[in-house]
């Protein structure tokens, strides 16, 4: 009665206009944000880190994703298990610590022992009826692929998880993520929705009047441009540059390298794309001067110069693999207005720091890019929180993936959300 | 069905008691809240500042109020335009500081670009088929009353501010505020509903106990007071401010500067009053010696002592013209029980720091009174927290245009808000 | 729609299962929090503190209960009384510290003047209709037994306080609570909903992994245990202890010192329970050496060895009585996962810091043993938000205190919300 009604999460969906930004509703309402935690973060896979993670038997990192605490695990058997962070007795959180060593699990309460599989094997007082079996730890569904680690906390997960790790591995293991080692994790709580994050991530529009590091690996033309403004020099670098796309694939995965794009962001359950781009000047990484800023390279790799695979996942995720370094991000939402970016960096794991890598070479092209990045987050959550604010139009040549970012969400939502509700 | 049912706003409003406070949840329930921003500060010209705020062409001063953000704007016309602060691509924020200088507003997210006019002059990529005309700056209605810069948010808003700037543009044209400079700023939050800010500025009942410095130029019975507690002495006292009070309105009027009272708090959409107040022994300004603080007179003011010509308007401002300085607040809600408190003190743009004025002496009996009335609006937001919280009765001699208040607000949120309900 | 619907609360209550942890929502939902305040902490006889608090005439203590604030008052007749904190003209808070000592109460808006029986003596300007005897300070319901002070907030206050004051008084007076002196007192803000930190009260089968210094004069056995994870030597153990208990309940009782074990923790509306139970080693106080930490002893007090007096009230307090000193603790819920636990330290009111007492050792194992609870009930709340969580069975050996504290709480929602509702 008091201030204007609001829209149903159906009528939203419904009368969103294609090409055009979602309406403030989708990054301000708390009930959006519960549906995007129960719907988009709880029914579908969620990326959250990295088996070098938790490298040796016993090691223990929590993964936090709005109330849920989950423990990603490495059991003696080496096995990755997942479980919820919860105590089977009264509900204490086990473990309180981003990552730990253990033997057991053990609730710091009333002492209820866990092992890494999830059985209880020990509950003082609980008398002769007590059925310990029935008191494990809920597991929670884990997929690693090629070493990136995806859970699902539904109880029956999307299948098609398969289907992106068959596509994914072979790009990926070139790689070896398992034998890499993290040497910095940064974590930046981002004032925005989650959703802005990553629009944000889905566009390079922005990227040359805000991100002077990130333009010196990545080519300007790799990220879309209306010809319409392109005078004939411009014109001429463009399709120098699609040539040399064409001409990179071809060699790449000659040399048993796959390169080529494989894009399903809007039409699969488990929505990705990846792509192995040319890297401008040297050609070798994502560093300040284009080379390998760790000279001992990832797996089998002897080429510096393969460019850097990109890697992007619905709804949460997105990665660049080059010849010498690995960074990748995890997107958490905090609140309708907070969003946590982890990001994460490694190298080899036999790489000995100040020999065969400098940190700072590593990390500066993403540190300063994520804080670029952070900035211009806050500033769309600001003017869009407006009554004022009314959904711009996308560039049809630079916003494409933006769009697919949305279309993915909608169709989830539509999916879930909606479905449960019919 | 745990606790109390929530009464409807239009139950609120129809069985208030007049001659006492408002009930409790008018000053803490996030949706009367939301109610009082939707239609009282969505719906009626508020005050936000002073055109020496952005006295040059290109600049800029950014207005928040709630979930809005405002640009002020000097034109290179020397007008004086509002915008609302979002572009009208993907929503961001186009100024985020509280004032800036610039020559175009460009978004710091894609670079979009428009004039000071509000125009889009120029966006990337976005293809033939885009029409800039159609995204340009949505305006935002602008008055500036003799200098006082009042803006609304409404598509369509109250025209009797022209009864307002008809009225009031003879009284204020003397102090000539186009011509003054800010030498201070100070925002203060309060820590209670803006209401409560509004009603302990529209009485001096507890000035006695609370203002040491501003009872040294305020006369004591120029706010009212009930004549059954005077005794003769005190009585012949009220009755010789009475008869100053005439004498100086006859003067200055025949000296062609307007004082009698003029008073809509309660009978007009834009409700103000106004009256010239003498001023306590030396007579010229609200200052602790009651002398001016700035011998660079305002406008072209000869006689220092003419006392100090008082404006309120509803819902948020309130204003004092001396001689020699102005004092003007502008109230701005920022949550249920948080205020900001923003006080510009001015003098003649000519004047030298440290040769004409002291800035201190200036400022120093209105910081002091904010600091106290800041206390007192904190103490009575905690107690009408308690649900044992009853509206009590106002005096019927000092806090007459506190009612007024209250009569204004309830009125208007029934034009508007039950309105709309209706 | 967009997540799960909530349950309402009477199916919260009426689906709960016997013998097992609540289920989140009652720790977490703030509508449920709403329904805790207003029939559990709005209804019911709230422990709030001692006479010692208040020990001269114009003594003032603040309360703060959720929304309301009341005042225990120290009249000049030596009563103690409690009013609502909040003044009957504006609604400003009154007293606006925690304690004070006055001749009246003086709101500091507008100087209203209440004497300390609550009677309103002086209020300016109000003119001749206004009738002071009307607008008197809204009294609080106010029970002291044997100096614990009990306050009620509803209009009619449960009677059966009467019965707890009988059964109770004969316990307490032996340490003589109105001339003891409070030493210390601790604000300590736990991180979870006061359930659980009622819930932790209420058993010790956390004590043996938490608290090494509270199990030092705390029997292990004298919380409850499985007769089947006890060895031989375990039971013998377990039979001395309960041995000694008897055996020193009939010695105190022979000497006049009631000391069985009363309990109502769930039978009445104003539910308590107490026993005298022996300390172990030295047997004389809850210090870290067991020995009495005050040389001088409270009321009439000669033998130093006579164990520790426990009295628990629902919903929120619980209290040891020693030779030496009483320690005192009081739980004022803050929000769905904010609680303030305030602890009371007291000695004989003549005894001398430093001579007869040392003020560390009177407060070391309380002050050790709260940061540890704490700690826990942070754990548990974290846990218990997790969508994962599902209420785990309580030791029917150790954890009964827990499951009365649950049924009491319930039954008296089912009481008063649900009946309202109904």
């Amino acid at each position: 009665m008091t201030a204007a009604a609001q829209a149903s999460l159906a009528d939203l969906v419904a009368r969103r206009r294609p090409g055009r930004a979602l309406e403030s509703d989708f990054y301000t309402r708390p009930d959006i944000f519960e549906a995007d935690m129960a719907h988009i973060f709880g029914k579908h896979w969620i990326y959250v880190g990295v088996e070098p993670d938790v490298p040796e038997e016993g090691d223990v990192m929590v993964v936090d994703i709005g109330k849920w605490s989950v423990l990603i695990v490495r059991d003696d058997d080496m096995a990755v298990r997942a479980f919820h962070n919860v105590c089977r007795h009264r509900g204490a959180r086990l473990v309180n610590t981003p990552k730990a060593v253990v033997g057991n699990i053990v609730c710091g309460y009333h002492a209820w022992t866990y092992r890494l599989d999830g059985e209880l094997i020990h509950a003082d007082h609980m008398g002769e009826d007590f059925d310990r079996s029935c008191h494990g730890l809920k597991p929670v569904h884990l997929r690693s692929v090629a070493g990136l680690l995806f859970i699902c906390l539904a109880e029956t997960a999307p299948d098609d998880i398969e289907y992106l790790a068959a596509k994914m591995t072979p790009y990926l293991k070139v790689h070896d993520l398992p034998n890499a080692k993290i040497v910095k994790t940064v974590d930046l709580i981002e004032k925005g929705n989650w959703k802005i994050t990553m629009e944000n991530n889905r566009e390079c529009y922005h990227c040359g009047a805000n991100h002077p590091e990130l333009t010196i690996p990545l080519f300007a033309y790799g990220f879309g441009f209306s010809p319409q403004t392109l005078d004939e020099t411009e014109l001429q670098q463009a399709q120098r540059y699609a040539d040399l796309v064409t001409a990179n694939h071809d060699k790449w995965e000659a040399a048993g390298v796959p390169s080529r794009e494989i894009e399903h962001l809007a039409d699969r359950i488990t929505g990705f794309r990846t792509e192995r781009l040319p890297i401008d000047r040297a050609g070798q990484s994502q560093t300040l001067d284009t080379q390998v800023a760790c000279r001992k390279l990832l797996g089998g790799i002897n080429d510096p110069a393969m460019g850097g695979l990109s890697f992007w996942t619905q709804p949460n995720s997105w990665h660049h693999f080059m010849s010498d370094h690995i960074v990748t991000f995890c997107v958490i939402p905090l609140s309708p207005t907070e969003t946590l970016l982890r990001t994460r960096w490694l190298v080899h794991k036999d790489a000995v720091e100040g020999v065969d890598y400098d940190l700072d070479r590593v990390t500066e092209v993403w540190e300063a890019t994520n804080q670029q990045d952070g900035a211009l987050v806050a500033l769309q959550q600001s003017g869009i929180e407006s009554p004022a604010y009314e959904a711009g139009p996308y560039s049809p040549y630079t916003e494409g993936l933006v769009e697919k970012f949305c279309q993915w969400y909608l169709g989830r939502l539509s999916a879930t959300a909606l479905q449960d509700a019919a």
